[in-house]
């Protein structure tokens, strides 16, 4: 519908994930209008992504360098590792300031109807940093959807037999949340969770 | 939270409309995934918007020569003109397929609240249109809200004396729309603007 170069960006943030057909016009006609050192700051950015961002050879996390900030950081608690789907997970642990262990990233999770098995995943890569020993926690921190449980049952199985200890992340009601509004599994977790309060 | 350039491109994409901090991560993740052939287009496309388009000398739409498309056609009728806020607003007329007219775009709306007057939009360059006399009829299409409507109302005082026809799209119930969910003001509107059905 428009004129050459603007058609070719409306097509290409339309295939970018969350932006639909109206919001990638929305952003191309923004873009027309910006300032053009703007545009040029955010088409150096795209490219530089990939001429510096890589995956860290330890644990998958992204990096610019061969390993990333938390793998190359000796303050971290090599004795501890929770394992989760995406680098973006990782930010959300981190932001709660509780975790001091190490990470592993597995890039996604097992799902059957999208073709990944674990062998798409960071499965191996997992099993090989267990080989030594020194890891004594694994913390399984996938998602609480269907794909994420299955991976986690699945690594479960796997770890289980290395004598490590496996743990899962508490699933239960949201903090600040309203219990009558809770879906009926969240609220049935909460209750298989349940912890005696000591007076 | 992370690294160096990943942030930059968050920051970057989070400064587009309609992209908040979760969907700019998300986008900044898909492109570090994503083939470094696909980014590198989206980057050069960036760059291209900004060298090639720019906007119609004649009636403010965008355009990758000094006329746009539309005003270049000479099986338009040079008789009747439409004026639009935006770009988006042709291409949204023009895929009714049912006005073979030209436009013109104004740049936005009248909007005391965000400073923008009609100095701001392209008010001037309308009446040096009507100078010569062969347009006969203006269509008002500015949106359907507060904005769109006083620019309608401001267009149509400085467009009457000139003794051409001014018109102002209809409101009224959306087609395939529910009379029932229809806001107050529609119905409203549909009400004033009815129409004798003969028999």
């Amino acid at each position: 519908m428009y004129e050459g170069v603007v058609q070719d960006l409306i097509d290409e943030l339309g295939r970018l994930p969350g932006i639909g057909p109206k919001g990638a016009q929305r952003i191309a006609f923004h873009l027309v209008a910006a300032d053009a050192a703007d545009v040029r700051r955010l088409a150096e950015v795209l490219l530089q992504v990939k001429e510096k961002i890589r995956f860290c050879e330890v644990c998958g996390n992204v990096a610019e360098e061969e390993q990333c900030r938390i793998c190359r950081d000796p303050r971290r608690d090599p004795s501890v590792l929770c394992v989760v789907e995406e680098p973006k997970d990782v930010v959300a642990i981190e932001r709660t300031r509780e975790y001091r262990g190490r990470y592993h990233v597995l890039g996604g999770a097992i799902s059957p109807i999208d073709g990944v098995g674990p062998d798409d995943l960071r499965v191996r890569e997992l099993m090989e940093r267990l080989a030594d020993g020194a890891i004594q926690e694994v913390i399984l921190a996938t998602d609480p959807n269907l794909e994420g449980e299955a991976t986690a049952t699945y690594l479960a199985r796997m770890l289980n037999p290395l004598g490590v200890r496996v743990s899962r992340l508490a699933s239960g009601l949201p903090v600040g949340g309203d219990l009558e509004y809770a879906d009926e599994i969240t609220l049935g977790r909460a209750f298989e969770g349940r912890r005696l309060l000591d007076a």
